[in-house]
């Protein structure tokens, strides 16, 4: 695959991953992928990330169903970072927050938390 | 700060910090901050990066004048990445481009630019 000469992968073999749902532009999740993850991303039509803690595989939703199915994938100019666009199903964060973005800081350090929790 | 002791800095002290345009929506970059840079990116009101190249603070638009004015600043579930959101002056990308994402993968593997270079 051509583009993925053109990206940069930290010394652990991975690359940022920013998903966010295509409908309305909200930030979902950051998450890791290798090469292999990124070919399969985008063979498979779904986001396949690393799990750097369980060191495995992760397709998002396989367990949970709250897959992403891929509308367009993007990079940045210096390689290092990915941008996928998807159609979200459910909840991105596991603690059923649509984005896992939940908790907002005031100017005084404090935070609150900016959105409600999905229906499990 | 309180949200602070929340965060997960990596081992080289850096937390990613995705950067969106408050107005549209739109990833404009992905960049690195530090505990400090975090700190003065609320104080100061405007994106303030570690440069992992340059080993040294990066006001964004201290150069180029393309400042990114605070909205919010967002953090996730596992607490290692930040989300700010940002009213853009200018093009966020050194190449011209509102955003760095600005190429956009084929089902092929090649790509393609998804947006025009703004008036430098």
């Amino acid at each position: 695959m051509g583009f993925i000469d053109l990206l940069k992968f930290n010394a652990d073999g991975l690359i940022p991953a920013i998903v966010q749902d295509a409908q309305n532009g909200q930030v979902l999740m950051m998450a890791w992928m290798n090469k292999e993850s990124v070919e399969r991303t985008i063979k498979e039509g779904h986001t396949v990330f690393w799990s750097r803690s369980r060191k495995e595989y992760w397709v998002k939703g396989q367990t949970s169903g709250h897959f992403q199915k891929v509308v367009s994938l993007s990079f940045d100019c210096d390689g290092d970072t990915l941008l996928v666009k998807v159609n979200q199903t459910g909840a991105a964060c596991h603690e059923y927050y649509k984005s896992c973005f939940f908790r907002t800081v005031n100017p005084d350090g404090s935070w609150y938390i900016n959105s409600e929790k999905l229906e499990k």
